[in-house]
């Protein structure tokens, strides 16, 4: 006999008809049960789900079990490629705080463990002051005097871009003719393309919605994630978010990226860094 | 009756009579189960334990359990206040690769967890190469223009400045005359005080060794660290460690402080970010 508030979908931020909130909706099967469905919606090279948009759905889970709304820092440590299809997410309380809640989570498909998980999550409303900023925008051209992310030459199947839309940076951009520029960097102006505004839920994927910066140093090969970590420091006014990933280090067949979110006010909303691994570098 | 290996210390890297390995040391006592004692030598303000210690405690197990030597990437989030006394700590094994392995860990003090960790470890010897390096060390004044971090007026619950050297940049230490200098900043040359040279498993503790950085914003009250993630790079060359931390942003209650370690070679051998709740700030 199911208990109360099962087969409720749940799912934290403004939720309607856009593409967003559909693809990250999270159904409640039990205690820190969840079931979701991974789309194909948000693919990469290959046909992979973004991993930002399964950390971002990972975070629908969390925010729903621990009764909190905003993810102030998010770790995912990606065990298996992960695959569209049905997901079952798992959380355990770890603790519950007077201003934090922290949380493990696993989800599965197919019975395969394809994400580990650990956040905690506040209200980024309790408290607007700013201390000390010393994070300014980056200084991007104009949106007209970017490159469509869509404008390359990408499969088919990378459908993450028909649900964003990406303004890139045109000095980060030389890969696509095979060019590379030799400054491992990317970023650019990104909202989502239905018109739904940013907010906490969806900084996830906003920070893991570039390409990978190797490729910039003539990198062919693939650029597996290790581990994503995202703090979300503010929730974003509407309008055009400005993204940021820069690398300081490719070294053992490894990088790092490090992606700051600005919002409309030029207010660091996120940052992010994840660790992968990159074969194909240029002898 | 007890298993084989059962009762047997494990440790990763290179144990001796150091003081490091010696409070380190993680003690098998069944499949993923660990038993530790976390000294008052590594003590903060207030005599608990230091963060970066307690992660590399954390680190010890999780090489041992992952049977891989570094820690590639290290996340910790701190649910309740860890103190000196025995530790269970427990690894579950979620992935073992063909170059990383990634398992979580709990660390239990008198049956409260203090620690739930999410790490990845691999073998950083099998490949040295540098594709592209864009991260110098900073410029230190030399040994002797620094200020020895045991000269300020640290109460005797300070332990861990008699297990370190720390020779602190002294445009950030402001705040220990109550002058703190405007700039959310630490940093210096680090050394362990008994002569052992650095590697993987003490990097988690390099890059907590600090001050935290609202001290010179003139915040007097606690900075307890939420989330503490670790990327070692490259194993250390021995000699002196150069660390600097640097902040950004302060906002909503809320700091993060990235730490960047250079080994003697001029090698970034890790990043950290961390962040923490601050409360006290001046008005």
């Amino acid at each position: 006999m199911p208990a109360p508030g099962d087969g409720v979908a749940v799912a934290s931020g403004s939720v309607g008809a856009f593409e967003f909130d559909t693809d990250t909706a999270v159904e409640r099967v039990g205690d820190g049960r969840y079931r979701a469905v991974v789309t194909d919606r948000w693919g990469v090279v290959g046909g992979a789900p973004n991993g930002g948009y399964l950390v971002a759905l990972a975070a629908r889970a969390l925010a729903a079990a621990l009764e909190r709304p905003d993810p102030l820092t998010i770790t995912a440590h990606f065990l298996t490629p992960p695959e569209p299809g049905p997901a079952e997410l798992t959380v355990e309380t770890l603790r519950r705080g007077g201003t934090t809640s922290t949380g493990a989570l696993r989800l599965v498909e197919a019975g395969e463990p394809r994400l580990a998980v650990l956040a905690s999550f506040g209200d980024l409303s309790r408290d607007s002051s700013v201390a000390y900023d010393a994070a300014p925008p980056p200084d991007l051209p104009p949106l007209d005097a970017c490159v469509r992310a869509d404008a390359g030459p990408l499969g088919d199947e990378v459908t993450i871009m028909q649900r964003l839309d990406a303004r890139v940076h045109p000095d980060t951009v030389g890969w696509v003719w095979g060019q590379p520029g030799g400054t491992p960097q990317a970023g650019g102006w990104l909202r989502l393309a239905d018109g739904r505004e940013p907010d906490t839920a969806m900084l996830p994927l906003a920070v893991d919605a570039w390409a990978p910066t190797p490729l910039e140093l003539g990198v062919l090969g693939w650029v597996p994630t290790i581990e994503l970590t995202v703090h979300v420091r503010a929730r974003p006014a509407p309008g055009w978010l400005r993204c940021w990933v820069r690398t300081r280090l490719v070294a053992g067949g490894f990088v790092e990226e490090d992606c700051d979110v600005w919002d409309a006010r030029g207010r660091l909303v996120a940052m992010s860094r994840q660790l992968s691994r990159v074969r194909g570098l240029p002898g």
